[in-house]
């Protein structure tokens, strides 16, 4: 199968991307998730900022109001656990090291962007004093729905803002409770409700399995029923959630996602559902169509990534070509192009048992 | 504040009742929902049972439609890890030792209860197939809304059932993804709507906080925000879960739930929450009011456990009085009275900081 990465990837690097104020430094502009209007092609990035750092001490962002709080631990504070590049524990507390918030940027071409100077949004709400993240873009009539990752001490939540221009949003709250994150909404109704896929984190049963949850308003969810899960021995056996809002295709929705596993790190791949019933699964990736393997892809702020948040189709002489817009490395923006047909070709339809089915296997054992 | 546990406790026995089958053995019946129908006082008590054991295998239940199957692991097989009376782990999956059921009891003093010979609802979905645990009945209109722990290897949902004679029920799916559970529906709509408490488990940030989700038509919930979480140093240090149905008083909803400490076990206080913005809280039991003490809370399937899933309330000369129906050390039910004037005014304003304003604090150490 050909994957086509873009000549210019990444696409967009965080050193183009201005910072909020002068005391934060721009770490990462990633994740992006991906739209159309009428002037062209619209990403709106997740653009990571830090403090400024020093020497005695590591320096956390807190939003707060429209403000950003600092708060520092001195590097040689025995209650300091320090480690990760994404987040410490302070007397049991965790924290962020950077603070996400989402800029538009524009382009005609899908390849060259003209980033917009200020954050389009910015966490303002309680739910989201740790940050917003990892944003996608559904469409449905003339209102573009924002679901993205809302952090704050009070959890990892799914929130919700609508806009019709990109210039107002409206922020509706917390749709989905902790722990949950990586939601992708269906573009069009399905049996008369708005659908979503979301996949919760919970402490043992049921662990990392994507859940497709429906809603008469998309403000309220509920008949949520699981779909497919991580699989032992797969390119997929660690973790796996939902990446670009899923493609209509006449064979079913396909719905590209990240499989993560321990070796190749975060990958994409697909699976294939019902177009009437979404929880089923009719095939899915046996090997991952994007792997971690460039220099951006493999070295950044968190190595061995490849995310999407939005992916755009087009037809391309009566072929119906995919532009997948993913986060590298967590730190850069890239594209790649595949055929649509092409992925439905890969597609198999072994080892897709991990659905509601899977309960009849039990019984070998008994 | 005086507290009269009934003196024929514990009021229901597992002894009183009889297994779905021959094939299993009651182990508990606690943990029951209360409501009050024409004919009296009802209760839906949780019945706990195990397949038969032998002496070489432990052997848990499953349940699958309207069957229960068996699996049977070695006890000298080096990948099964014992111990925890609740629960096994066979090659990292999760299985409890006992399925539940739900069972009408009836009465018409509150304290001697006859119990129906069958399971009034069993655990039949793929959702439910580790069993339905720990109801509660919320009575709006004429239609009794029975919320519930659903488990199964998709994980720890809640599912709702409807019914307006306890003889018909309506299974209407998993209502909040895993992992949450210790949902209490508020016995009226507040602002146009059906509200709960529910208690994600998160596996960090956030974690053992208790929301309020509201809902349009009781199915689908959204708008979640936090209420209250565990107080270190305090009673309910470890964990806290919604308990009975809110009670309605002058000065705002009376929530009974259950606080986790180490030293105490399951203990039972009460929170006061604003009548209009149920996510404010006013008011908190500095001390529960009730400690597992007597033999029966002290020692049974899972020792020192108090823990309440209905509450009735009616007036008494005068005076508000609750009749708290709680599990016993996870095995029996019993009964405490108490009066609702007496809880109220044992709560304490102080220490009430886990709200959403609690983000100011986090300046203080900046």
């Amino acid at each position: 199968m050909r994957i086509e990465r873009a000549v210019n990837n990444p696409i967009i690097s965080p050193l183009q991307v201005k910072p909020s104020t002068d005391d934060m430094v721009v770490l990462s502009a990633f994740n992006a998730a991906a739209t159309e209007t009428k002037e062209g092609i619209l990403l709106l990035i997740r653009v990571a900022e830090a403090p400024k750092q020093t020497e005695r001490e590591i320096r956390v962002p807190i939003a707060k109001n429209d403000n950003v709080i600092i708060k520092s631990f001195r590097r040689d504070d025995p209650l300091l656990i320090a480690g990760d590049p994404r987040g410490i524990v302070y007397a049991d507390e965790i924290y962020l090291t950077s603070l996400s918030h989402f800029r538009v940027a524009r382009s005609t071409d899908g390849f060259n962007f003209k980033i917009d100077d200020k954050p389009s949004i910015f966490p303002t709400e309680y739910y989201e004093s740790y940050g917003i993240e990892d944003p996608r873009i559904t469409k449905i009539g003339d209102t573009y729905y924002i679901n993205y990752t809302a952090v704050s001490h009070f959890g990892v939540t799914v929130a919700l803002i609508t806009t019709k221009d990109f210039k107002h949003f409206k922020k509706h709250g917390v749709i989905l409770p902790p722990e949950n994150k990586n939601v992708a909404i269906f573009p069009e109704k399905i049996g008369g409700k708005y659908m979503m896929l979301h996949r919760p984190s919970t402490t043992g049963l049921g662990n990392q399995h994507i859940w497709v949850g429906s809603s008469p308003d998309m403000l309220h969810f509920g008949d949520h029923r699981p779909v497919f899960s991580k699989r032992p021995h797969s390119w997929d056996n660690v973790r796996v959630g939902a990446g670009a809002v899923p493609i209509k295709t006449s064979e079913g929705w396909l719905e590209i996602y990240h499989g993560v596993n321990s070796k190749l790190g975060y990958c994409l791949g697909a699976i294939l559902l019902d177009l009437n019933e979404p929880w089923r699964v009719l095939a899915r990736s046996k090997y991952p169509f994007l792997i971690p393997e460039t220099e951006y892809e493999r070295n950044g702020f968190y190595n061995n990534v490849v995310f999407t948040c939005g992916a755009l189709t087009f037809y391309d002489n009566g072929r119906h070509v995919v532009n997948v817009y993913y986060g590298a490395a967590d730190q850069h923006t890239c594209r790649a192009d595949i055929f649509c047909d092409d992925i439905l070709a890969s597609l198999s339809t072994d080892d897709i048992s991990e659905v509601m089915e899977n309960t009849a296997e039990i019984n070998i054992m008994g």
